[in-house]
């Protein structure tokens, strides 16, 4: 008989069924044993009474089988309003150990309080058993499948583009080197050219979820050297303003599905609710920013640092798109074009047509129109000294090629975001940084 | 006015709108003009009259305008059944040329007959913009959309694991290696260690659509460095008969879907029609395979060589399969186990758990129950010399891990059997090989 889900047994009550999951809980009495069963979608107890003469023999099982083995149970579901966990039990009359656990865990994972990070992430299989560490993929595949879904909808087509690249090109500091046969290859620091490239080969709508790769040596909360990268791009916009009403949408529809389908569970286990952002998202100007956060909160900073946000002042960007727009997320917009890359777009007066998206405090996006202009854009290259590195780049230009633009969010940072979780390490499956490649 | 698409049109008849897309085509005649505009949905004629005084400047633009370059037209949308090109025709008022394109095109894009596929690929963002390239990329996303909705609604999550790697374990010899900081790591040649430790974690059913790399030196149409795989592993299955049905199931719904939305241009641009397979698959053991090749086709290899399938063998399971079944699929069961993985799970008498997936003949999968019992894993371990490399696998089975099983697919040999496109240099977005990183 097929295994079912635990959150599927309320619609079997007083009918046989088997399922499956880790052995999560002992209790052995004197008359009885409540075991609680674990699978990914909820618990539920399992009652042996001792005085049965045909549950012998699971009796004895339970008196010696590790917590965290993992059973297969046959058995019938009850309707039991009695039971605190959930209201129903199951009265089993078969088990099947399918796997057997050490006795001793690494470390407790249903309290981990005072658990150094590094030993969970050591133990990262185990440390994944944690009620709402589990969950929190669930609510990832969920945030990254409406985020898609939006994109359908809209008509875009999804690719995949490679990550070996045969020339550092990008920026050439952060970068990882292969071992390429006989030559080097390096791993893309992002999908940016090839997003490009699609726009000059006329698929007009593109998105790519996939790994970037940088080397920086850094070890911050939002750092990570590879992460996942939900990337779009698209063609034929006016200016910059449509891919931020896109971004705004694509991020509005994925929040509010996520909600509706994960609402309870999010509250129960991570004690938050989500807040659906409304549409459009505010925006201000980089200069307005500085002039506003002087005003309202005092805060000053040297006139050179003013090309870009400060870490404090985009924490404290937060409070004022609260107090001012009564909103989570905030664009900045009107960046010096000098200290961006040099395939975004600018005005006659060096202003980046592109932008910043904040969530709580904590920049998400880049986004921009490009350059699609060969001339300008072999201009931008030379004014880098990039000329060479990114002369196959500069060729997708060359034969025409529609205005464009797009943005690229993080899905880890998005997801430490949605749940007010510390850091990406958290929230990658497995996190890989400058001291760490295991397990 | 925002730009809609040229499939769209025919809902503006008689309406001012705006479009944008490359110029295709121009045919200047004596009294008229005729522009043939292109985007990735479709192909629409632009008819200006010489006569008109108002048209004069835009009459002047296309005598000069180089095929390719994109334009922004705004103009009345009109039913006019006397236009070959899908009856229908732009009468304009406005054209902005939003981008131009060098005079000389490297080769004929339209016609790909006779063009060095090397010269193609090195200047893929021309090659792509051919109907046929283009369009492979919209049946592409589509069939992964499906693949994924399958598995969405059988309560899959989508993961992302990393392709850093500390140890270079499933099998050494073909991985590439990267220079990480002051140490080394290594590219993940599949995401098979970690979708178990996801199994391990109690993420129960689990999907990952992402690059793997391989460094093989080989150069077959079936083969690259780089590849987007399409990796499913899910738990408390009975048997691998579990596995084999999920992913018939699964990809019998993405190729119906596949072929409910692109039924049409497929026709027209392949001309090809999809067989929509029926469920469940078939299914024959190896021996019987051989066994039945040398009665139909007197097909003969040596017995030490009956261990695997031969690509010959593979070859004339096609026509196995047609005939015996009336199929294009075929599931290949009972191999050895000595010349697969460790991690494949065996009988009691050595055969292998685990099963390959034919589609007209060529490989697209093998798929396992895996070994989940941590003595039985260890000793298969310990037989391949594996023992010290793949430690930190191992561990993940140590603390309880429920039955599960699997399977990979590769969505660029997947497009190619598809759509009967000879090579996957053709159906990867920009194919990497051991002579290939560029553009």
């Amino acid at each position: 008989m097929k295994s079912i889900s635990i959150n599927e047994l309320k619609n079997y009550f007083n009918q046989e069924i088997t399922i499956s999951g880790f052995v999560d809980n002992i209790r052995n009495l004197q008359w009885v044993q409540f075991i609680i069963l674990r699978d990914n979608t909820g618990k539920v107890q399992i009652t042996i009474e001792k005085s049965e003469e045909n549950n012998k023999e699971m009796v004895e099982l339970f008196e010696k089988l590790p917590l965290e083995s993992t059973i297969k149970v046959t058995g019938k579901i009850l309707d039991s309003p009695k039971v605190k966990l959930n209201g129903m039990e199951i009265i089993p009359t078969n088990i099947e150990v399918t796997s057997k656990s050490d006795e001793e865990l690494p470390f407790n994972f249903k309290d981990l309080d005072g658990v150094n990070l590094d030993t969970r992430l050591d133990y990262r299989f185990i440390d994944l058993r944690n009620d709402k560490n589990n969950f929190l993929f669930q609510v990832q595949s969920t945030l990254v499948k409406y985020m898609r879904e939006y994109l359908y909808n809209n008509n875009f087509t999804e690719i995949h583009t490679p990550k070996f690249i045969g020339a550092a090109s990008e920026s050439g500091a952060d970068v990882f080197e292969v071992k390429y046969f006989d030559r080097v290859a390096y791993l893309a620091q992002s999908p940016q050219f090839y997003k490009q490239m699609a726009m000059a080969s006329g698929l007009n709508k593109i998105f790519e979820v996939a790994p970037c790769f940088r080397a920086e040596n850094s070890n911050t909360s939002r750092h990570a050297t590879e992460f996942t990268s939900f990337d779009v791009e698209f063609s034929y916009i006016d200016s910059y303003e449509d891919v931020m009403n896109l971004e705004a949408e694509m991020l509005a529809y994925a929040i509010e599905k996520t909600n509706e389908i994960h609402k309870d569970k999010i509250k129960e286990l991570f004690n938050t609710e989500l807040n659906i952002p409304k549409l459009p998202f505010p925006s201000m100007k980089l200069a307005d920013i500085y002039e506003e956060l002087e005003n309202r909160y005092n805060y000053k900073v040297a006139e050179e640092e003013k090309n870009d946000l400060t870490t404090e002042a985009e924490r404290l960007c937060y409070k004022l798109s609260q107090e001012k727009f009564g909103h989570d997320f905030l664009f900045v917009t009107d960046f010096p074009a000098e200290k961006r890359a040099f395939y975004h777009m600018r005005d006659e007066e060096g202003h980046l047509m592109g932008y910043d998206l904040l969530w709580r405090g904590t920049e998400i996006t880049t986004g921009a129109e490009r350059e699609h202009r060969y001339e300008e854009i072999v201009k931008n290259a030379k004014e880098k000294g990039l000329e060479e590195d990114v002369k196959f780049y500069l060729e997708f230009f060359k034969y025409g090629c529609p205005p464009h633009g797009g943005f690229a969010i993080g899905i880890d940072r998005l997801t430490m975001l949605l749940l007010n979780i510390p850091s990406v390490k958290e929230t990658q499956f497995l996190f890989r940084g400058p001291n760490r490649l295991n397990p």
